[in-house]
């Protein structure tokens, strides 16, 4: 019943869409910031056209949370649907083949910036609502949307109007889609994102670059003392070298092995893919465990000295790197941080200052896939794709996620529609538009399961 | 009577230096090719007042060589003078004073882009030609001039020019006035010049950057590689840890020990002056010895992966560092370079590609104090400057002059008029008229003593 509603609407929902994508709702651009409003309020009336009520755009320190609820399903579940409105930026333009912000169909697949991530995964939930309300006058569950414009850019002001409204968003479960199938037609339930601390690790050693005639052998060199310092981060056989840093890591069990394992990975061409010669990582851990169950210390970036064409033969006074490190388990950002420090002052060369400055931090996230809601998500996936869904460990972070799970008390069901293929972030994203309508289907189906 | 012809002539001498100093003959920068020619051109004519013979502009690859003799002293030595009246850019613009190419004298000091480096000091043997021809229609010695356009560049057209003229350029010493006092009144011909060696490392791991989420722990860090490259090429004392490094670096006799002790050096005001917060270099060395006779392998500068504000989590495709060495002894160019990049692939970490491109190289110079040529240059200082020059070890490298020393089989005499404090290659690069004249008087000694 719900299949052929969909099938007699979907062309209108895809219009809509159309027009949600056309809408530059860049938020690190501050240029943009009238489309940014401008896709909230759209977000908002389009929640208010499904049947939500109590529909506000709430202003914050940066761009508007969007909110809606519908609580007349007494004695039922309460699930909080959250998504984002906002956008990446799109360059490099000329990648594109069409205009980012002029959707257009190919292929049966819907082609602009935002059209996966996330404005057509976060517009399944609103037209399922439309859907349910068009058949039933009423919703099989409680439901709360919270929908922000800052996901792009770390979420700074989500994060404490979660905290401040503890009462008003409480809820019985969390569902997001802003995740990805492990392929075309094999559903995944995401249930493990790693935590994350990044930093940047700066060493000084004179008041300016010296002339290495001059100079050369005689002084501290800062290049020298960084190296030597970011060496010491790891052994050779890829374990980080930091006392203290495995803190809170888990030993994983047999069954979290063999989970991990059954998420496919082809080593060949994942390696010709990258262009590699091999493969590296944590002595005793396999690939998939190394990036998804494992913690990690990388750096991101590094720079000292002379940076021109050719040579200037200095001793350069500062180099500087950036670091990020993935987290699991019980690990604590900030006393992982204040390991690495203890480390880096531990290991200092002679004559030179170093400085380790903080930048983001997020929570590891567990989340157990034998939960009443995701085993639910995991039957509706089940009903409409005929393919049991998996649930990988990602190796990367969606800071929210956690704060969403500690704060409110529920767990998070991470249903993504996406596929891995449908470059988000870059040039030329899409999205499928059999995902569209199957999604539909597919969130119709976990609600009434609810 | 020398002294007397000086400060007849010396405003006049001055103002001809001042119309020298206003070409602009920055040889890096082509917008100025012209102007190096136009300078190239009034050296000729310089020469050619003060009574030199068979004067040419001589055309390159880049910029020309002006030459010019004089060769009537029958049974008298032939001294090769060198010099380069090209110049250093003259940025930063805003810390000039008075414009780089409007010379004016403030203290007893004339301020342009070249008034110690190189023009003002050539310039003293040309007017010291023309002083002794002016009062005798004679030199008392046979004369030649080579003076380049691209020593600011590396002079990448004399060391084929010297080799392919070693008849034309025959003499019993190269006279070279390129260097600098110890302090004002300290006058010093500078005995060994470190030798150079600079290259560049390329660490490559992957195709493209890869997301740290994703892949983070599981694949090689090109950044990792590097710096665990980086840092295999020094013992923890300072030493460096190349295998066949050292070899042709002699160990330092007693009396080298005590030559190279006597260059005054301050540690606290260095540290201070600096910013240091300690020296740092080969254990069992001074300070002194180390930038003035031990090598050196200085890393000047580092690159790779995420440049900008903030954070990107990425895992970096490639990394690169600028190093270069000073040599000394019977060190070769040439075989320090295999010696690194030995041990660069010895040291490679798994799954990265390295590439080590060499650059500049110049042979280290130890000129024997006691040569005659050297001794008599020092005997024409005490006579001016009544006091006796030191004999440095200069930490940086002039590649052309073992060029010189070698093809013509000539010791050379570096006399520089310089000071340390003289801003070469930096803003307000100024030059003392009181060793413009003294500088006159001492060459006219010094020609009369061979």
């Amino acid at each position: 019943m719900v299949k052929e509603a969909v099938e007699l609407h979907k062309d209108k929902f895809i219009e809509q869409l159309k027009e949600y994508l056309s809408i530059p709702s860049i938020s690190s651009l501050s240029k943009h910031k009238n489309d940014v409003r401008e896709a909230a309020e759209w977000t908002a009336n389009a929640l208010k056209e499904a049947g939500m009520e109590n529909v506000e755009v709430i202003s914050t320190d940066g761009h508007p949370i969007v909110y809606g609820d519908w609580l007349h399903a007494e004695g039922k579940p309460t699930v909080l649907v959250y998504g984002h409105y906002d956008v990446q930026p799109e360059d490099p333009m000329d990648l594109w083949e069409t205009p980012p912000f002029e959707p257009v169909i190919r292929d049966d697949k819907i082609f602009a910036r935002g059209a996966t991530d996330d404005k057509g995964q976060l517009f399944i939930h609103i037209k399922a609502v439309d859907l349910l309300m068009k058949e039933d006058g009423e919703l099989p569950v409680n439901l709360k949307f919270v929908i922000e414009g800052e996901e792009e850019i770390a979420s700074p002001n989500l994060a404490p109007f979660i905290s401040e409204n503890e009462e008003k968003l409480a809820c019985d479960a969390v569902v997001i889609s802003d995740t990805s199938f492990i392929e075309k037609g094999q559903p995944a339930i995401c249930t493990s994102l790693r935590g994350a601390l990044a930093m940047e690790l700066i060493v000084t050693t004179a008041n300016s670059d010296l002339h290495s005639g001059t100079y050369g052998g005689g002084v501290p060199n800062s290049i020298h003392a960084l190296v030597q310092l970011l060496d010491s981060l790891h052994e050779e056989n890829g374990r980080i070298a930091v006392d203290g840093f495995y803190n809170g890591v888990p030993e994983p069990t047999e069954a979290l092995r063999k989970e991990v394992a059954e998420v496919p990975f082809e080593e060949e061409r994942t390696k010709e893919d990258l262009g590699l010669e091999t493969l590296f990582g944590e002595e005793g851990f396999t690939f998939q465990e190394r990036v998804g169950i494992r913690p990690t210390l990388e750096i991101n970036g590094i720079t000292g000295g002379f940076q021109g064409e050719g040579l200037k033969t200095i001793v350069p006074k500062e180099a500087s790197a950036k670091i990020s490190c993935r987290l699991v388990g019980k690990q604590d950002p900030q006393r992982v941080f204040e390991s690495i420090e203890r480390h880096i002052h531990g290991f200092k060369p002679a004559g030179c200052k170093v400085q380790l400055q903080p930048y983001i931090t997020a929570n590891p996230v567990a989340i157990d896939s034998q939960n009443l809601f995701i085993q639910k998500a995991a039957s509706a996936f089940e009903e409409v794709y005929h393919a049991s869904p998996l649930f990988p460990k990602e190796g990367g972070s969606i800071p929210i996620v956690e704060v969403f799970g500690r704060v409110l008390k529920a767990p998070v069901v991470l249903m993504g529609f996406g596929l891995p293929t449908e470059n988000l972030h870059a040039p030329n994203e899409h999205f499928h538009l059999e995902n569209f309508t199957k999604g539909l289907e597919t969130v119709c189906a976990y609600l009434k399961k609810l």
